[in-house]
């Protein structure tokens, strides 16, 4: 490593504050999906690739694509990315720091005249979150060749839809199958993003390698029982729907407790018209269940929903699960994670193994080639999706650091 | 009793059809205070009392008070009374019956000439749901003398005043205070009522005797934990105020059961804002536990306090109670209780001692003269406030009949 230290971490920071600076909302900072402020953004990262030597392109999504040439002819790339787009109210560095954390490490390299025996892609994803058109992974599902076509009917607030607002900035949305990556030509992607979550806080450690990204299941839950008077119906004749909606958060808590990588998430709670002096006959409540392995996950379902069945029987109540998402977990590459282990080691720290709990866009290459995630520590108790999102300059500095030499070492 | 069985029954059922035509709201019995409908029921009870040899008023809150004369000069008098205004698309019997009874009962005695060393006052009163003015008993506690005159600017949800809608029906709401009942003239207050619980159905009994009307402690409660993405915080990492609220839901059922009396609900139930992906960082309920002895309910609070503390503390989340009504029980007369039983045994039936959960405007009685309630059984479950609300016409007869002979035996 030749940089001296802090000095990637000073720039990232400074980075992410100017692209903080577009933003549809005074104040705070949000950019989401083809507005304004998102085209801003987009063009200041591409400014920013070219002058770090990068032949720029903006794709028929949105994506900023910077291309830095292997040292003799290869067709192989790896790709470095993260998402650009934001949460409302978000924070600096939730995707942004990936971007930014390739950016300064491969102006590193054009500095140096570093070139490898692959190609270097840096893309900064248009669309990860999705909240302008309840669809996620635009920009990364249509580089690695599984963009949903049937999402460009979906519509946003205003009632323009995916397929319009794509037209509207000049590209092609039918030609959104051509931006796909041939999967013989990919070496590698690696992305580098804030945890998100109080793990690497807590221990004390800087970065964190990703074993796997969780896969999902998520459930809108109703609890049917008998409404009653509050005062008039004896405790052993209630059928109390908020108190059999309490036993399942707890069935859902203690199923997802003590295994690792496991989560249970009763997140929306309500009893709908509720009154102090009225038994709840109904109560609707959502449960999400994640974990690093889909046969975790299943086998955590698969307990609960017979123990929801006997809370139900036991209570005289009815309780209906909707499935309404189903994802599968995505392992990250042994070798990636080997090699990131290596440097983490070598840049001083203690390698930590965890799971992403959160969904990225490294899903969607996962499947495609050997893929990796490096975890960047969230100071405020791992706070993310708010202005309270915190990182260190110091962290960031040791995360550009760190791909820097999972870089220099990566064979293909 | 000379009245052939069945036909006090047949005629509660008749009356109480006839009251619930007039209503608020088409397709649904609405009935609240002082609105057309409310007057056009007290003008109709007060002609069916006058017919039964009653002399009548209605007096300056909108009570329809029938006086039915001792048989000598007694200046000692015995309130049989209820309510008849109505919750929002109400049933047609919670109140009414209470005073159909005590009119088809006065019919009978002024057929048959029978008079009482005691006057006996039928009083319909006016109000008692607090729907309007978020106000309960106005008709009651006019009569009990315990009126809150602080009540008189509460405001209607159009805007008026509790004190203008008295003073627009022509009466003067500062001449509240004189509607006031010496207590040395009061020989005693029964109230016929639907039991609006299950417990008579449950146990094939129609009729119940109420030891006591429960006094109650209503708390909003607030949780605040910590809110965190639903994928990255692992479980006991977690301060999840959904989580806590589980368990303080699960300790109320638990510390409330098996006390005879004791009843605890939570009806209020959210995590305001919610989100599938996102762990509760507040959630807000309400606690309402009654009991028919404030001791028991007050040594329930006590456990629930100590048990809510220890749950914040475990889980690093911060539960509030806010206290928002406590009201103390009112115990019946066992004089009247004893009287009571003896009917319902020469009726055939059983006697069957039970609280009453709900209140009713016999608590505003309790404390100055002798107080009995006599419950009806409520039939679909014992739902009431409801349209589902139900009794049968045998169970109507049965009451009357025993009402009439509590009478008949009654001491002064």
């Amino acid at each position: 490593m030749s940089a001296s230290h802090g000095t990637f971490g000073a720039r990232i920071m400074d980075l992410a504050d100017r692209l903080a600076a577009h933003s549809e909302t005074p104040g705070a900072l949000t950019c989401t999906y083809l507005t304004p402020a998102h085209r801003a953004v987009a063009k200041e990262l591409a400014q920013w690739m070219q002058a770090a030597g990068m032949a720029v392109e903006i794709d028929g999504v949105g994506n900023v694509v910077g291309r830095y040439p292997a040292e003799g002819r290869s067709a192989k790339t790896v790709i470095v990315g993260s998402h650009y787009d934001t949460v409302a109210d978000a924070g600096k560095y939730d995707g942004r720091l990936g971007i930014l954390t390739g950016l300064v490490v491969i102006e590193h390299f054009n500095r140096t005249g570093r070139r490898f025996p692959f190609g270097l892609e840096l893309i900064a994803f248009a669309e990860e979150e999705g909240l302008r058109f309840s669809a996620s992974y635009i920009g990364s599902t249509a580089v690695a060749g599984c963009f949903d076509r049937g999402l460009l009917i979906r519509r946003d607030r205003a009632g323009i839809s995916l397929g319009d607002a794509i037209a509207q900035t000049g590209f092609n949305p039918d030609a959104i199958p051509n931006l796909a990556r041939r999967r013989e030509d990919l070496a590698g992607y690696l992305e580098v993003h804030i945890e998100q979550g109080p793990v690497l806080l807590q221990e004390g450690l800087p970065l964190g390698i990703v074993t796997a990204i969780a896969g999902n299941c998520r459930f809108a839950v109703t609890i049917i029982g008998e409404a009653g008077h509050a005062g008039t119906v004896p405790m052993g004749l209630r059928h109390d729907a908020a108190a059999a909606a309490a036993e399942v958060i707890l069935a859902v808590e203690r199923r997802c407790s003590g295994t690792p990588t496991l989560v249970g998430t009763v997140g929306r709670l309500q009893v709908p018209g509720g009154a102090t002096n009225v038994i709840p006959g109904r109560c609707e409540l959502s449960l999400d269940i994640r974990a690093g392995d889909d046969a975790t996950r299943d086998a955590a379902l698969a307990d609960l929903r017979t123990e929801i069945a006997a809370i139900a029987q036991r209570r005289g109540v009815t309780i209906m699960l909707e499935e309404m998402q189903r994802m599968g977990a995505v392992a990250c590459s042994p070798r990636v994670q080997a090699l990131l282990a290596q440097a983490i080691g070598r840049a001083g720290s203690t390698p930590r193994y965890l799971p992403s709990g959160a969904g990225h866009d490294a899903v969607n290459f996962g499947p495609i080639t050997e893929t990796g995630m490096l975890f960047v520590r969230c100071g405020n108790g791992g706070v993310s999706h708010s202005p309270r999102e915190s990182i260190t300059a110091h962290d960031a500095d040791l995360a550009a650091r760190v791909l820097l030499d999972v870089l220099e070492t990566y064979q293909i």
